[in-house]
């Protein structure tokens, strides 16, 4: 894996780049976020709230909503706008997240049992359903159709991305171009709103929007990338880290890609069966990462990423020097850099 | 079950209520929001208008989007935006079906397999997601914040009233007003929304539009409450139309909450097994048809769909004489007289 670029501290002391600063620039806000969510997740349904507070209590990062918050402070906002959008957008984050549990049959999300496992696929499903109509409530209520026309069409942007990688499961034959694609609408697309949001709060000039857009879209290829890279990570498994998850869901990303295409034809037969049958045994789950790791593909992942990096790091280019930029800079380097 | 009511046509003959004269009412308008429809669930994956269409076109009654339509035309409208609305009317409607469909694990609607038998569930999910998405699009396009707030609540009620539904289901207790309150929610609601945007969209007084959106929510009611007496009649049955849906999937609905109530304890111990438990042998749906005629239930639940229906037929009152009013009439008629 790429080498981890290290941080001197204030004290002198080396850190790694953490979302730490990021949280400490929004923290007051964030609160607000995290209320509005609970107050607005509330429903005479017991079964909404319940079922919707399992998944936000288990504690995600809320990097899309932290995003916004940041991009607003970049922006030099001073209203109090941001904190509800930011909330919609996590709406929109955790419904998907609903529905996606449901997709690929999954039962553990950040540790715990998730909540199509605890409440059922029908219930996953309803309560995916409310959180992501009450997010549009929220946005109506602020009030801005530019607002509404950005989280609707990344809305849509993403169903079809999570509908094309339904298409693409079990496709060892997948492009690396159909799989960007893929992660470009179902993962990059809310980023880029979450961030643009900012300047679309702050009302900054359409060149700050379009910046911010690209620092976002970029930044969510990148994360997605080093996320399907450490699925396969054996340091993840030494840090006791789920991995393995998008093999046995056959999911065919990146370092599959790469694996296959620069692969033998008996290396190939190996994906055919685990990945494009789904008929795994003991072992395989070592075998891919054995073969992932010869062929380089884990290293070129996130050398992909780093790519995708470089851009959201110079779309901030245009805005002026202070915390909140560095605070930005360094997020792009925590999801490049990340092990967890 | 309650009287037919026959209405004489000017020729003298004799028909019983039906949607025709609204189908020719609204009809060149019902060619545009189709073709709206059709535009706007293209994608480039090609999965979604492949799967949204064969619902689409499965042929509903596209009941919901001509009350928008019948209600413009009440309300003297000559603008278009009632077309496209109709349009996000059906895309929420039909996004529930398809996530309806997957919750309830039905393998056939319309007299054709599911989308969810055909493509299985996670594509139908997604492919709702995706079409709830673009309705909101639509809605932007149109530009109206009070359409937003109307269409965005309705949805997450619609939500709301799904999984209340969920929850009673298999609960033989359910009491009339629990029940009442889930087909206010999972099917008045978008009713209300459909027929109050006619008067929305001609920007007619406030009372109009209250007047429409009792006559929806109303008629919503009347309508839900004679589907749920369709699905044990023996008429039905000899239609050749499928009866016994919600009976083999263990959903609570009015005639089995009356004959519930007014069974001896023989009757509930049945009742018990084959909905609280799902414990269903041959013959048992014949029993059920059976011990819901003997409580009059049937009747009952379409004297309480007669109440409603008054309702709404008085809510259209305050609005002058003529043809849409008339229509819309008659739409009240057909959705508490038909048998099919």
């Amino acid at each position: 894996m790429a080498s981890v670029v290290e941080f001197k501290k204030l004290d002198g002391s080396i850190s790694k780049p953490s979302l730490d600063s990021l949280m400490r620039l929004v923290r007051s806000d964030l609160d607000c976020v995290n209320s509005t969510i609970l107050n607005h997740m509330q429903s005479p349904v017991h079964l909404i709230p319940q079922l919707a507070g399992h998944l936000i209590a288990a504690g995600g990062k809320r990097l899309r909503p932290m995003l916004t918050l940041g991009a607003a402070a970049l922006c030099g906002y001073t209203g109090d706008r941001h904190i509800k959008l930011a909330a919609c957008v996590e709406f929109i984050h955790t419904a998907t997240l609903l529905h996606d549990d449901v997709v690929d049959e999954s039962e553990l999300r950040r540790g715990q049992e998730t909540a199509n496992t605890v409440w059922g696929n029908q219930a996953s499903v309803l309560v995916g359903d409310f959180l992501f109509s009450r997010s549009f409530q929220l946005m109506v209520t602020d009030g801005s159709l530019h607002v509404l026309k950005i989280l609707s069409d990344a809305s849509a942007i993403i169903a079809e991305g999570e509908v094309q990688q339904l298409i693409t499961t079990n496709d060892t034959t997948t492009s690396e171009t159909a799989y960007l694609e893929v992660i470009q609408s179902k993962t990059a697309e809310l980023f880029a709103a979450a961030a643009r949001i900012g300047a679309v709060v702050a009302d900054r000039p359409k060149k700050e929007e379009e910046a911010l857009t690209s620092y976002g879209a970029n930044l969510g290829i990148a994360f997605q990338l080093v996320d399907d890279a450490l699925d396969y990570s054996a340091r993840q498994a030494q840090l006791g880290k789920t991995v393995g998850d998008d093999f046995s869901e056959g999911k065919i990303t990146l370092p599959v890609i790469l694996a296959f295409r620069r692969g033998s034809e008996e290396d190939r037969k190996f994906w055919n069966r685990t990945l494009g049958e789904l008929e795994q045994v003991d072992g395989d789950l070592e075998q891919a990462q054995q073969l992932i790791l010869k062929y380089g593909a884990l290293d070129d992942t996130i050398s992909r990423a780093q790519h995708y990096a470089a851009i959201a790091r110079d779309a901030l280019g245009l805005f002026s020097d202070g915390e909140p930029k560095r605070v930005l800079t360094e997020v792009v380097d925590f999801c490049v850099e990340r092990e967890f």
